[in-house]
């Protein structure tokens, strides 16, 4: 019994050598644990801004909200700067989940 | 004492009830709690793609791995479903985050 498939993988890792192979399959299952808990974390997101997202809807606030939007990318960029992600990326990051946010809110505006 | 403040606030949650606003409020600082963990775990994510970025320009392996992307949608659409979280958004998601990698990969290659 050993670690590694006694037949060669299929595919770009094809040739490399076992420890090499090893640390990135190591990696990949470090990636995989932290997008599965990402996941779960956007889920929980999404029903959070979904109970927003009825409120603003029973009493007739807009759904977009510059002021809030505005003060969330200065403190992510914080939060990202003290944690070595790069401040745009997490502002780009965010942009993306609030498109996805002011979307849904739009149509529970709508229904 | 209260939890309010005893001036109204300026802006869109101006002349909406305590209770509304309260509940906004609450809301809000779930979803700030939930930003801040998911910042935490993308930096995470980011120091493991970058050592595989290393890996990979190290060993002459290509920046995209078109069967690993494949696997990894699958699985996340997976789950997406099982937390309630719309597949196709989750999808968007993975593909926003691995166009960032792709970025910081071929940085490293040409580095």
């Amino acid at each position: 019994m050993t670690d590694h498939p006694t037949t060669p993988a299929a595919g770009p890792t094809e040739g490399i050598d076992d420890a090499v192979r090893a640390e990135l399959t190591s990696l990949r299952e470090s990636i995989d644990n932290i997008d599965a808990a990402v996941v779960h974390m956007l889920a929980e997101r999404f029903k959070a801004t979904q109970r927003v997202g009825r409120l603003k809807a029973e009493h007739k606030l807009p759904p977009a909200d510059p002021v809030r939007e505005r003060d969330q990318i200065k403190r992510l960029r914080e939060l990202a700067a003290g944690a070595k992600l790069d401040p745009v990326f997490a502002e780009k990051f965010l942009n993306f989940i609030i498109a996805e946010v002011i979307r849904h809110h739009e149509a529970i505006a709508r229904a």
